[in-house]
């Protein structure tokens, strides 16, 4: 199996009591089965369509043939299936054909089809976040003529930033709107680089939701507006050639069965893009979006991580090495690799890092659901803290998976570096994870640079409360209060820290301050996640003595791994926080000409 | 540029004075002259016939077809070269047809080879290596039937150890050697699988150095012995087929052009094998061979570590991005990323591990060339300490190599990611190397079990005193007292460490002793590292006054880059001995069933 099911429904269910959310009245609806059903019903696409394409699609890259992208032929039923089937308005109002489906439950399913085949999940997904951009800030006339189609997964949506000169710096597009004479309509021109889904021959017509900076706008970030702007404008029931030409295609180390395009925009002056919401907002647009997608992202790679955690677990079952240390005794036959320690570590480690982050994820998911249905204090704060979590639930996971799919390649050994095993299309996969939607380092700079700092640090005093609450709850159990004081005291060296950091900022020593945010990143990601397995380890505690012989094993492997992750984890915070309080200015006093 | 010829040359003759190997008799004919044009005949092999086949030998993957695997053709100008130019024997006798070439200088080379193009580099070396056991343990007729053919590039040498059933645990080899009438002549069946260089177009016949049981003999690793066992049996100057059946063709994520079968050895009862040496000894024969070429995957690591250094440091310093922290203006032009500091703190890190792990590797080739040339007390204590290093110089550079080529991608971002750049190929074929030659939890288990206690510790014991030597001798320079005083500090932590776990072992708690062994493995290759950089920095700075301009920007780069070792890596061992002294032994108590 690709995943845990039993882990799922461990973290949706009784970890996160996800029913609660049919308290409210946007999701009344909804009940414990029809969530089953939806996560049934994903699963059996993941299993039947998605798994079986997982090497083929890693073979058989697209293609740019003829100014076209041609995909997989086994794609096509893939992306029609789930717009039939409403994957990709799901989350949306009943009114818009949606079925007001919870975030958590959705992003759950979404797991399922990205552990089964990582580069058949996005095509979906991308139509949802855009088709979500233009309902929530467009006028209906783009919500009417656009969306429609994007949901039945005919047509196909896309966020375009990324230009050649402009990736981490989104400030310095240089794509060009131009007014005309209808309002709302604009000339486009310029280039995007690294689209995914760019261009692709399973869907009549690609929408691209892309940034471009109105002529005469302000400088900067506060000059880029959002706009649609489609391959094919559909115009009086027909799709008319919008000049948005596919200049080229990216070929990867992985995520190879994702057609990522090269886009020319308006290079024979025919581009129209359609303004969404006012002008020169559009940063603050897409940034509900990239929310979204770094959310996603950060699942995309525990996905990965958990498929390659669960083939490197059914081989180490099965695959007989060597003896047990104390068996000295040649005669005797191999035992399998599962009872050698270090092996053990690996996998636990694997364990810790796919588990601890799915945990991570779906909490943030259902913060974001308690967002939309909430009021008051309660919305105010959950959105401080998912906004202070996302850096963390984008980076922690994507830098971790590439070292667990890596332990998934060791445990398998040799035949783990062969083709002949997916641990390494796994290994090859999980490394796009640390770079799109915002590199590691630009996610360090936002956690310490801004969400700790934002609202006199108040999300982070939200964050040390609710790690707070679950301490206190957990300290009521006495086989957790070495876990609560490891804890406790690991917070505190990290308060030590962050407020040794927030001096240097208060001096004014901006680039001292930031110098090593990555290094903040990881640490407040490790200290995330050792609170994420107290929760877990909370409740294994709690149901294992009255569980049946299954669930006893299920329990005891999540008490076993929060053990491994208090060991073996959060213990490097010790070495971060030394290095985070040291005065040796290296990485800002090296010169480029010492290299 | 595809390593740093600079920094090659500070290593051999700054730092190793290599120079000085040449007052012993075997190495009396050269001197610097003759050591540098042996590294520049490498540099020239390396620019003018690899590195344009790196791309190439990646995509165009060898093929078994009808039998016999077809390797890229442009590798055979290069085999027949490195025959032809005598890279094979370089390091053997006159007498031989060899050089009489110090290791140390020809690992150096090697280390050019390995980086212009991993896959082109593994012939010549694979010759080598299993010549050189022949030549050591074999008879006068088997070296006279053998050798000449594999220096010349005629033939291809290998070494056959692994099989499907014994990869990691050698002692469980199947393959069966059973006498004929002709003494030292066995007929032998079996299977070999992973076999480098085990069958290729290249060559007119391929010679194994394979491990096999002789029937009757003693069970378990004792009852192993070695032969040469040809694919084609030179008989009255014909070569007849000796039924070694290319079974297979191990198709892998990097490390792609380089041929790996599967052998099938005797299938049709036809295939003989030459005993080298005595029976029953052969594993203690190989273990010649697997050493070296336990220092040569270290240096294989090293070499692609520092081409992707490379490549990650010539991006940085033109790709313009953002702005530096403290610049707000927009309409200011973009930066070059290395100014950014996580930038140099990535490009620091690669810096740190390409360069320290070389130190090392080429400081164990030295230990290699004394061991050679030198008597007694200093050839006993040369010969210890690389005992002790070997399990650190292969798994040091193996393990963190694939973090800095992982690092090399991350500063490339997006562009890391597109087969348009060389580095997301370095991080693949970086992988192999934490696998082949002992995976690095078997080289935990034989630095602590084994490498730590034997002979009571006195290698543990003369490696102390070699850092002391060195810390000793920094400790004139006042700029280096913090980093000798952070060394011994770290020291003695691994000190009390080290005293932990052999207290366990004098418990007979075994498991326990053993079960995280790689981390200690890690710590170890940490502080090793340390030692090197202290070295390094200390040559650095007594150069550094009298320098002209470059010379003054290569010291500098090196005091800051041992700064950001001990800033950033050596702080890790606070972490590691931490656990190291927990006294929770989740990973022995884990069950299978708990997973």
């Amino acid at each position: 199996m690709f995943y845990s099911k039993r882990d799922l429904q461990f973290q949706l269910f009784e970890v996160l009591d996800s029913e609660s959310l049919t308290k409210y009245e946007y999701f009344q609806d909804h009940n414990r089965e029809s969530f089953d059903m939806v996560l049934e019903a994903a699963e059996g696409i993941a299993t039947k369509m998605m798994l079986p394409l997982l090497t083929e699609m890693d073979r058989k890259e697209p293609q740019l043939v003829d100014g076209k992208i041609r995909i997989h032929e086994g794609m096509k039923p893939i992306i029609k299936k789930m717009g039939e089937d409403g994957w990709v308005n799901a989350a949306f109002r009943y009114d818009e054909g949606g079925q007001q489906l919870p975030t958590t439950i959705l992003n759950a399913a979404g797991f399922i089809f990205q552990a089964a085949n990582y580069s058949s999940s996005i095509f979906s997904f991308m139509s949802g976040g855009s088709a979500n951009l233009i309902r929530t800030f467009g006028s209906q006339e783009l919500i009417d003529r656009f969306t429609p189609d994007m949901y039945s997964g005919k047509w196909q949506g896309t966020m375009a930033l990324t230009e050649p000169d402009a990736g981490s710096s989104l400030s310095d597009i240089s794509t060009s709107a131009e007014p005309t004479e209808t309002e709302g309509v604009y000339k486009i021109k310029g280039q995007k680089i690294y689209i995914s889904a760019g261009d692709h021959d399973a869907c009549e017509n690609i929408v691209h939701l892309m940034l471009a900076k109105i002529k005469g706008g302000p400088i900067g970030a506060k000059g880029i507006s959002l706009f649609v702007v489609p391959q094919k404008r559909p115009e009086n029931g027909e799709l008319i050639d919008n000049d948005v030409i596919t200049a080229g295609i990216f070929h990867k180390m992985g995520y190879k069965g994702a057609p990522i395009a090269h886009l020319s925009i308006g290079s024979n002056d025919g581009a129209l893009g359609y303004l969404v919401g006012e002008p020169h907002k559009g940063l603050s647009y897409m940034f509900q979006l990239m929310n979204e997608a770094r959310i996603s992202v950060g699942l995309n790679a525990t996905a990965i991580g958990t498929a390659a955690y669960h083939t490197s677990l059914a081989y180490a079952k099965e695959r007989p090495q060597g003896r047990k240390i104390s068996e000295k005794d040649p005669t005797m036959p191999q035992t399998t690799i599962i009872n050698h320690a270090d092996v053990k570590r690996m996998l636990l480690f694997q364990k810790s890092v796919v588990e601890g982050s799915l945990a991570l994820l779906l909490y943030c998911s259902k913060l974001s659901d308690l967002i939309h249905v909430e009021e008051g204090e309660t919305k105010e704060r959950a959105s401080l803290l998912l906004d202070l979590l996302t850096p963390i639930a984008k980076s922690y996971p994507s830098e971790m998976c590439c070292l667990s799919t890596s332990a998934a390649v060791q445990v398998l050994g040799g035949a783990g570096y062969t083709t002949d095993f997916t641990v390494e299309q796994y290994y090859r996969e999980a490394r796009i994870h640390p770079i799109h939607e915002g590199t590691t380092g630009i996610h360090g700079l936002d956690l310490l640079g801004r969400k700790i700092t934002i609202h006199n640090g108040k999300a982070a005093q939200i964050f040390f409360e609710e790690v707070s609450k679950t301490m206190a709850k957990a300290s009521e159990n006495e086989d957790l209060q070495p876990f609560v004081e490891n804890l406790q005291k690991t917070l505190g060296k990290a308060q030590q820290a962050t407020g040794y950091l927030l001096g240097l900022a208060g001096k004014g020593e901006t680039e001292k301050f930031l110098a090593d945010a990555t290094l903040y990143l990881e640490m407040f990601g490790i200290i995330t996640i050792a609170w994420q397995w107290l929760n877990q380890g909370m409740v294994a505690k709690e149901k294992l003595n009255d569980a049946h012989e299954a669930d006893q094993n299920f329990y005891q492997g999540k008490l076993a791994t929060m053990r491994y992750f208090y060991e073996y984890e959060l213990v490097k915070v010790d070495s971060l926080v030394k290095r985070l309080q040291s005065t040796d200015s290296v990485t800002i006093e090296m010169q480029s000409d010492w290299f």
